[in-house]
């Protein structure tokens, strides 16, 4: 994995998706924010970004949809995941402090899962599109009496104070990033291989199909079926599977699937998150 | 199921849920917007409502999520299901026409969502965190310069004029709800029922819980895993198959389900929609 150029993320600065970055490359890792997951593509299916970071599992932004249709179509491989912990915080203007809050801004989600602790003080709770924009909103309207709820990055980056950290009612909140870039990771022996697959709606074909992972004693860490929307009755499943594709039992595994469906599509094998 | 009685649902007047609402109970119901999902559930807990409707698969609002936790933990019964064909409309107020339109407000999605169309004209687009309060937000202000993206409804609550209609690029964009109450649906001869159940992370256990239904010749029509984030490796399997639970086969399937799983809650079983 190119570990020196750019890399493309969506969101503000400060965004949960800029945190994953830096936790898989490094503090001096090259950022390149981009307002939109196609554009995230974009820019490394055009050389300028050599990697991209966008959410699969995200409790908060919920474009895991939009991930996998993109995926669907690129030609750029899944070389790495993040697990990111989401600690969200209350963030305001250097002058302010918490008994001079009155409304508090963020993404609804966000706000949601904070419920427990804004409850206490009665803040007026204001949704807004974006969890760092509400950082940048807070900053730039120098709204004194109001705060964000967002990640201490966003807090960094705008020069904000943090007036409370992790104060989500439910500590265990992580996000799942993926990885992308034009090359595969090589096999390390603790890895994940994640595809899509295609098949009829007809009883027992996915049973049929996972046999070839459960004859080989090969571990499914993640399945989740969509309509295909194009055809109907004929469902995308996006299956998450312990190994690296170059692994015998699993190459095994994934010609045994190509006889059983009508599409198969590896989007990559990477290192395990740790 | 009580068509008589008031129906909770999440969001602002105007709102895609509901949309689906009047698709489900008619024109006439009485509706109650609740700010939150959490709302949803506590509204008909505690008979304030006698129906919610809640988001399940959506490609807009993100929060399918929260709902299946939702789900997990209510004493509440799915008893219905729709799927709403989501129709982007441009809205703007009664004095705008197209050609004045300089920004254009939406939930970010949205906007994605029709990027084709908005593109054409060069407007800019500014992120918003509701599609229904992006409608407002441009009446309330009298912005007339100004856009929004929502469904029809929208503009028909508050009154404003549709520009366009059918702006997405994709027109096959449809969202899933489900309709909870305290009563269990009747067996239609063409339902569908879904369920919860948690497994241990050994290889092939899916594949093993699986074949009670392909044994049986039960269709499944979703299926998904999430960590559970209580237990390591334990993993939660949301599930919808064709039939009523009171079906024999269903029955039978489930009882064999119960021998191998950890744990298992059957959501309710439900007409498929149409």
């Amino acid at each position: 994995m190119d570990l020196t150029g750019k890399v493309a993320f969506q969101g503000e600065r400060g965004a949960y998706s800029e945190e994953a970055s830096l936790q898989f490359f490094g503090l001096k890792v090259d950022l390149k924010p981009c307002k939109t997951l196609p554009e995230v593509f974009r820019c490394v299916e055009k050389d300028e970004a050599s990697s991209g970071v966008v959410p699969v599992e995200n409790s908060i932004e919920g474009s895991v949809n939009q991930t996998y249709d993109l995926l669907l179509d690129t030609s750029l491989k899944v070389c790495g995941e993040i697990d990111l912990r989401i600690v969200h915080c209350l963030i305001a203007n250097q002058e302010t402090n918490i008994k001079g809050v009155k409304r508090v801004y963020s993404h609804p989600q966000a706000l949601a899962q904070c419920r427990g602790f804004l409850d206490q003080y009665g803040f007026e709770l204001i949704p807004f599109y974006d969890t760092a924009g509400s950082v940048r909103f807070v900053k730039e309207n120098r709204l004194l009496d109001a705060a964000a709820v967002a990640g201490s990055r966003a807090a960094e980056i705008y020069g904000m104070k943090v007036l409370a950290r992790g104060i989500e009612d439910v500590p265990d909140n992580f996000t799942r990033f993926f990885v992308l870039s034009k090359h595969e990771a090589q096999a390390t022996g603790n890895d994940k291989t994640s595809i899509i697959f295609s098949a009829k709606h007809v009883p027992g074909v996915l049973h049929s199909a996972l046999e070839e992972f459960a004859v080989r004693g090969i571990n499914l860490t993640k399945i989740e079926s969509r309509p295909t929307r194009v055809k109907v009755w004929e469902y995308n499943f996006y299956l998450d599977f312990e190994g690296h594709q170059n692994e015998e039992k699993c190459r095994e595994a994934l010609k045994g699937l190509r006889m059983k469906t009508s599409f198969i599509k590896v989007l990559g094998s990477y290192p395990k998150s740790k």
